[in-house]
């Protein structure tokens, strides 16, 4: 069992660079530096057709999609039960968060942040606008979900979609409304990022705002 | 084991509509009018409380997302085969597929057919502008992965994922760039949809247009 982790700081990889330091496992971790083009390299785009992080190299052959190499990674250590078992009552639930996240807030994230270099500049604005309505009703859906007082996403379970929801959350902080603006979601923020990984992966990746003990962070 | 699927024609519950007819399982199928705005009914938005298609009930609990529910699906029937079976070797690429038509076509289609409903009016033409580069890359995309001659997105086995993409493909038949303007999709398009179980989901659907036989389908 091998991986190796091509990834930029504080990005789509970093949800599975945590992963792999919550599960403990041994792994090498590449940095693909976005200052120099790197993820446009011919090497990197043998690796990755679409020029993006993270790639993970499992057993010798590249995959990406963030969410699915969580997916793939909660299957191949069970034992850090980072996701229900197949058949238990807690599967579907976690299907479905997955994909929420999948596929509402982090590709809104893409219009946010390339809405200039994917699209048309002239339209960019335009673009950024429908991408914060989606964000923040996103945003929105989570917080109704955790105001039952739940730890968790799934309940009181710490599950791939803990780790993927953060670093999402992680990604509004300079957005005219950050998810700590969220009653809900600030207590499930400072919960998260208490885990010794987060802080870990923090440090590996050179990050150090949008920690507890981050001095400019505001208020929870 | 009980499914009952809400559906509307041609959206996203297209997918798993046709899955259910797959698997041959026993199911009802009610159907939710947008004609009426019986999406937003307050009935409705208690079993989907974003007020989309398709909800499937399962075992008696309302569970979305078109994608998780396809995936949920092939776990609940093993025997059918429509994904990979876990620890398999082709269970890394199902699952990077499937999150990447849930999270770079789907999403863009929602941009490009509710601009206007979602966002701001003046702003539609833009999103649509960029909703259409995600879909045309996203073709691509699947259009390189086919050229190696394979007959599904997977290889020589169906999976969910085709399923997927081919109601992703219909629905860029109005748009600028049909997916059938592509060789290697034209080719997988006609192939898909000689299946009985695609002939009759859309016989169910209503929906005539699209198919191998329609008479108005431009020559593949
Ligand atoms: N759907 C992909 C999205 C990956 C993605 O968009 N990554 C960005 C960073 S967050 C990237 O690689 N950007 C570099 C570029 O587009 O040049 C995933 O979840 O892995
Ligand atoms: N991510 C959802 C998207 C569902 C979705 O957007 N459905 C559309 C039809 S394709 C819908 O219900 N529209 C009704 C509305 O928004 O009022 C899924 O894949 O299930």
């Amino acid at each position: 069992m091998s991986y190796l982790l091509y990834y930029s700081p504080s990005t789509a990889s970093m949800p599975v660079h945590w992963m792999l330091l919550e599960l403990g496992v041994p792994f090498e971790a590449r940095l693909i530096d976005f200052a120099t083009g790197a993820q446009r390299s011919a090497d990197y785009l043998r690796l990755n057709p679409a020029g993006r992080v993270p790639t993970l190299v499992v057993d010798g052959v590249p995959r990406g999609e963030s969410a699915a190499l969580l997916m793939l990674l909660a299957e191949r250590h069970p034992e850090a039960g980072l996701a229900p078992a197949p058949g238990s009552a807690a599967r579907p639930v976690w299907l479905e968060t997955m994909v929420f996240l999948a596929n509402s807030v982090l590709p809104a994230m893409r219009g946010w942040f390339y809405a200039d270099k994917d699209g048309d500049p002239a339209g960019a604005d335009a673009v950024r606008d429908f991408a914060r309505r989606q964000i923040e009703s996103g945003m929105q859906r989570l917080d109704d979900r955790l105001s039952d007082g739940r730890q968790y996403l799934l309940g009181e379970q710490l599950s791939t979609a803990d780790l993927l929801a953060l670093v999402l959350m992680r990604w509004t902080r300079h957005m005219p409304r950050p998810a700590t603006s969220w009653p809900n979601l600030a207590i499930y923020i400072k919960r998260l990022r208490q885990r010794p990984a987060f802080v870990e992966v923090n440090a590996r990746e050179g990050l150090s705002d949008w920690l507890n003990d981050d001095p400019t962070a505001p208020p929870a």
